[in-house]
């Protein structure tokens, strides 16, 4: 059932025990989300707990409160009369789901959240969960600390790309504006979450070598192999480096994670890349999508062209022959 | 002498002939401020034109009205009743303070702006002159359009990072939702901005290969030669590739433009890189500044080192051991 605003407040108002979760493999908006709630819910006295089934991605290690996150033991549970489930449906908390019993309001901004069995505020609007977490905290009249603020600004931040996608409205920098006057400073959050270490700036570098052009240059790809994916297990931001060439309209990269399983990310400026992933047993959005293959990187290289290529043909981009006739260009030749 | 906002709205109001300028080697702000500025008098009906006295960046090469900006031929002349100079004092305007003798009234966000033989309006705490043409806008009563409002949007986003130097305020974000509600598409302009050819990613992924840390990973540095520069002429940006490694306090890049001319430049996350800066003959702010070294890269290279070091030892980041003992680390090994 959908609840409103105002009513999502009053369901947090009447709860006095409340277990507060996020899917796993959390983002900035999971962690900052769930941390901001706690915080505004504890400053009114409630009892309240965050459980999340996964570990904090190192970026989100600063953040305020951020101990108090816990994982679920096998066959815990937590006494509560409210079970909160923030940015997801409530099939992607893992073993979160079997804590408690309690009624399930959960608060979302995606899509496609259809609030199966429990109480949905759903704001499609909002650029991130914690952007609903801020209007919340004004609907109760609850003070927003510099803590909570530092957690709200990071989940928009992240889930804005630093206020850049297309996802960024009036309504996201007016939060961001109130919550800097809270104590926030934007430069700190972002030195904090952009921080790398060597080896990770090493492997950046090795996979940007991997550069190739195809169809003119209307695609551009890196290669990361099992070999150079160990050394960090993380290819965060890479694929940035290359979507911002002039002539690239599908950027992707493609990383061999295991032996067979390679992993395909895509970002466009035009092309709807949710439709080829889609093609590949993937998905995601228009923009930014993605699919896993069982194939070796090679293999599944020449799969993923195949299907950039043809989609282009297709979407008249370019022509059959230019398709049929792609050069690769690297980028190690001047 | 200094005016307020509502004396400079009350000049702008009783001029009819209007010259506007900023400074040689425009940047986003520059450009975005000059644009909106002459868009807003213009209906008002004024008679408005802005000259610079040098190219427009290839970045901004898409903004609204662009091509209004003119180049001062030798000698030319504008008959204006009020000089207009923004983002700089009127000493960095090159051949357009030969153009008119009207008064000047120089408005700023720049703290060293004196405000010498003018009437200067000055902003210190606006993160930009386009939030001051903002505010000025509305002391005018004059409506932002679209086109007004991408260009304003342009100057903030790239004087603050895209919202993420410190000199980021709740008043910088509250521009930024208005410009969004008339129109301003954050992803749009980012992406205009960020543009690459796959030359400059070549360039980019070159100097990326030549990062060394030093002094135990407290600074790090890119070089690139001659022969690399001259390639694309930019290296926009790169910098940020190696501030973000988490031991560094200190990046800096060492680009050789001509032969025996090397430009530094620095960021810092906690350094003072201006004292560094002047040390050799530069300067700038804190967290940012640079200085050029009529040396060879090579010579330069272990001038600027040696300048790093000292200071680190100095501040006692570093013991004289450590500096005295310093090894390179190269990017390529693993």
């Amino acid at each position: 059932m959908f609840v409103n605003l105002k009513e999502t407040a009053e369901k947090l108002k009447s709860a006095e025990n409340i277990l507060v979760t996020s899917h796993i493999n959390p983002d900035g908006d999971a962690i900052g989300s769930t941390l901001a709630l706690m915080q505004i819910l504890r400053s009114m006295k409630k009892n309240v707990q965050v459980y999340i089934d996964d570990n904090v991605p190192k970026s989100f290690l600063n953040l305020p409160c951020v101990d108090e996150i816990k994982r679920p033991a096998e066959n815990e549970k937590f006494s509560a009369d409210l079970f909160v489930v923030l940015d997801t449906s409530a099939d992607r908390i893992g073993k979160v789901s079997e804590m408690t019993d309690a009624p399930i309001l959960n608060i979302d901004h995606h899509v496609t959240n259809k609030g199966v069995d429990c109480d949905l505020h759903l704001e499609v609007e909002a650029a991130a969960t914690c952007e609903i977490i801020f209007n919340i905290a004004h609907e109760l009249g609850a003070e927003i600390t510099e803590n909570a603020a530092i957690c709200l600004y990071t989940g928009m931040a992240t889930d804005t790309g630093f206020f850049n996608y297309s996802n960024t409205k009036p309504s996201t920098f007016r939060a961001a504006a109130e919550l800097v006057e809270r104590g926030v400073q934007p430069n700190l959050i972002i030195e904090q979450i952009d921080k790398r270490t060597f080896q990770e700036v090493k492997v950046m570098s090795a996979a940007l070598r991997t550069t190739k052009l195809y169809f003119g240059g209307k695609a551009a790809g890196m290669f990361v192999d099992e070999e150079l994916y160990k050394k960090t297990n993380t290819t965060e931001g890479f694929i940035d480096l290359i979507r911002v060439i002039d002539t690239v309209d599908v950027a992707f990269l493609l990383t061999s994670h295991e032996k067979n399983i390679c992993r395909v990310s895509m970002r466009s400026k035009n092309a709807n890349v949710a439709e080829i992933a889609k093609r590949l047993g993937g998905g995601g959005h228009i923009r930014a999508a993605g699919c896993t293959l069982q194939k070796t990187l090679e293999e599944a290289k020449q799969i993923l062209i195949q299907a950039i290529g043809e989609y282009l043909v297709e979407t008249n981009n370019i022509s059959r022959e230019e398709f049929e006739n792609c050069e690769e260009i690297s980028i190690s030749n001047f």
